[in-house]
């Protein structure tokens, strides 16, 4: 009976071409498969299974993952001995033992992602790397109300980058989409019990049109019932968002 | 008679050889003065004069330099195009025409240099680029009381990386040293009438030690009484420290 055990990673996406191991790509599900197998003296590859991919250029603040051992570690030390040899992009967190029936993503009940604008003149450069620039003044009401239209259960088929790829089907249930501003900082938050593929960064994309008054907050209504994407929902660059914790 | 213009400068030091021009390395200094050769079709190199080096890896949240023209340009629009032009990691915050007597250097009367120390186990991978990592817990109280025996008048030799190089003598004063602290961040901000050569990350470097408990607060006198650089005093990390603001 192999012994499994529960991550807490956080990273810097951008160098990296996403979670998702691919050939001639460094991903950070690759960087740490190697590393683990390497570590445990493992024959075979040491699989890791997050909670969800993130894109090229996202990063993560609390991405969960799990992965089996055939013997037991010391967590403590082991988890040490890792952020030892990942590069310092890519920090784990925490790491514990779990029981066998825990799965970093179907036992994954919800999800908060972070997703980070800056509405000034000229984005510091030490931010250019985490932040979505946007020169125009946004209307923080106007995307507030937009946001609480999104909220609840909804068909949000128009708010993904590929629909009929989303094998679990499009409903889902954003429990809470707040808008945040701080000087030139906008952060929104959104927790939810799913996200489809590049929901968040529609969502985003969509709230920043609202923003600029390029749309009414009520257009969030309308995509909604009109049920399919159309090229009035953008995507919003990879580096503003944030996979900011795992709820299980 | 050429023209004067002053420009506020922010920097991520981090892919640059420091601020002052070198052969074979990409430095600040160089990206700026090729371009404004370049822009201005200048067939002399325009020089770019600044407030005074920064070291390969430091940042400025408020660099100040000067460079002259023959003709006059619109700084607004010029500005735009300079930002347009470089890489996101160097940022022209503002441009304006001054008087010929106005020097970047000389008329300075005054630098804040602030020093950023993340105090926590695990270094958030984007914060990497911007701290001094520092896991064991530091005695903000001991670092405080460093800091004030620090200011004033002093002969700063003992923290100058290299007191023989310094013409202008190694006696400066330190109007305000703060030692702040936010969770696990600590920010030292310090301001004075000039700074010796690596001054700011050898004052940092020494209330590290306080902070760790390895020196008392009271060494700050021993060591400026002594009057000589010794191995007790070490030389933070770059990438923590920030020129903040030149006062004119």
């Amino acid at each position: 009976m192999p012994t499994r055990y529960k991550m807490k990673i956080a990273y810097d996406g951008t160098r990296y071409a996403g979670w998702q191991v691919q050939p001639r790509h460094r991903t950070i599900q690759g960087e740490i498969e190697l590393l683990l197998t390497r570590m445990t003296g493992q024959r075979k590859h040491v699989r890791v299974e997050s909670s969800g991919r993130t894109d090229a250029g996202v990063h993560a603040h609390g991405q969960v993952a799990h992965f089996d051992l055939p013997g037991r570690i010391d967590p403590a030390y082991f988890r040490r001995g890792l952020n030892a040899q990942l590069d310092p992009d890519i920090r784990i967190l925490t790491l514990e033992e779990v029981e066998p029936s825990f799965h970093a993503r179907f036992s994954a009940v919800g999800k908060e992602y972070r997703y980070f604008i800056y509405n000034g003149k000229i984005l510091p450069p030490t931010k250019r790397l985490y932040r979505l620039h946007e020169i125009r003044p946004l209307d923080i009401g106007a995307m507030r109300s937009a946001a609480e239209l999104l909220a609840g259960e909804h068909d949000f088929a128009p708010f993904s980058a590929n629909p009929n790829r989303e094998i679990d089907g499009t409903v889902r249930t954003i429990h809470a989409f707040q808008v945040r501003k701080h000087g030139s900082e906008i952060e929104l938050e959104v927790q939810g019990n799913g996200f489809l593929y590049k929901m968040v960064r529609s969502l985003s994309g969509f709230l920043v049109r609202v923003g600029r008054g390029e749309l009414d907050p009520g257009a969030a209504v309308d995509i909604l019932e009109h049920g399919k994407r159309t090229a009035v929902v953008p995507t919003a660059a990879p580096q503003g968002l944030f996979l900011w914790k795992v709820f299980y």
